[in-house]
């Protein structure tokens, strides 16, 4: 059955654009399975431990029967988090953008990962080929000749990530401005926000429905 | 007095090249100022607590005298990570290079320090016009025209908050290629590896004790 994985990085769940856009891929592409069954991982509102990447990371030298009851516990949460996307063929991934960089937990998801053996760098990954939906949000405008202009040091990571180290299929759908609606200083750029906002839903659920249909193509 | 303020970030205390290099910073800093505090924040080590960030955030927006306790405790832990930097007048910040992308721990750090009103962006920080030296490491080599080219996702952002958002004077020591010891696939590289190191040793020293004068020069 075709299985869609989604992994949410807001820490709002009220006014999370990240959030609302992703739920416009989902629809798109339950269009096209709507038997399908869509899984979740909430990084956000569920971020996973602190500790546990640098555990996960040091138990892979130690032989498996000389591991802490620790070592043991990160290691199968790694494990379950690559599960979780091997049980997929087809994702939907939020990065907003926090502070000009990448979400800490988006991060950490990403480290424990890469401490599984099927998540490794310098091999084709566990979930290589398969495609990828990547949805964006920033609060202000970093567009080309405007004064945050290169301040985006996020998204050029996660698509590294997912494109290069994993070797997902992967298409971006951005928003920008989210801020505008509630600061002030903001105010002229209302309008922007909201067009900046349907376009992005818009191609959130075409691309919704090309992940469905690429799926159909791979397996029919 | 003098104080230092030392961030460390890498995950390992054996054969962590930030840390090595940092001390490098520390010696020179302390060869100006022998009485000089040296003030720690271990950031690898005792990862800040993976929720406190959005709590804080959030509590932002609640009156004081209507917090939670969870919410009071988060922004306490803020207040205390500005508190460290306000108490000190030159630092030393490592930031080692962890799967293309910046440390999880150093960026929860910087997500709580910037809910502090002291250390938000879009005005003068606390301690902006105060002195840094960063310090980073990475596993491989990613100079022009190497495979790796371009996928050092953290530096630039850790410059970025340190320099544009916080108004630090930045100076930044580099050394690449530290897991060609223990890689036997960089076996070859070995040569340059030790270049690298040693380069970045004699930098972080000059980069101390310019750290110490700069303060002489700019309180004496």
């Amino acid at each position: 059955m075709a299985t869609l994985f989604r992994v949410d990085s807001s820490i709002r769940t009220e006014g999370s654009t990240t959030r609302a856009v992703a739920d416009s891929v989902v629809q798109g592409w339950s269009a096209q399975h709507p038997d399908g069954t869509v899984n979740r991982r909430d990084l956000g509102l569920s971020p996973l431990p602190a500790e546990a990447w640098a555990i996960a990371a040091g138990a892979g030298y130690v032989p498996a029967d000389q591991r802490t009851v620790e070592q043991v516990d990160a290691i199968a949460l790694a494990s379950t988090l690559a599960d979780e996307l091997v049980a997929a063929d087809s994702y939907v991934i939020t990065s907003p953008l926090y502070n000009f960089g990448v979400s800490q937990h988006l991060k950490n998801w990403v480290d424990l990962l890469i401490t599984d053996p099927r998540m490794a760098p310098g091999k084709p990954s566990a979930i290589a080929g398969r495609s990828a939906v990547l949805v964006v949000a920033r609060g202000g405008g970093y567009g080309p000749g405007t004064p945050r202009a290169g301040w985006d040091h996020a998204t050029a990571w996660v698509q590294r990530t997912l494109g290069e180290v994993w070797g997902l299929s992967v298409e971006t759908v951005e928003t920008e401005l989210t801020l505008a609606a509630v600061n002030p200083a903001m105010a002229d750029l209302v309008g922007l926000a909201e067009e900046s906002l349907t376009a992005a839903h818009a191609a959130a659920s075409t691309q919704g429905r090309t992940l469905a249909e690429r799926l159909v193509a791979a397996t029919g």
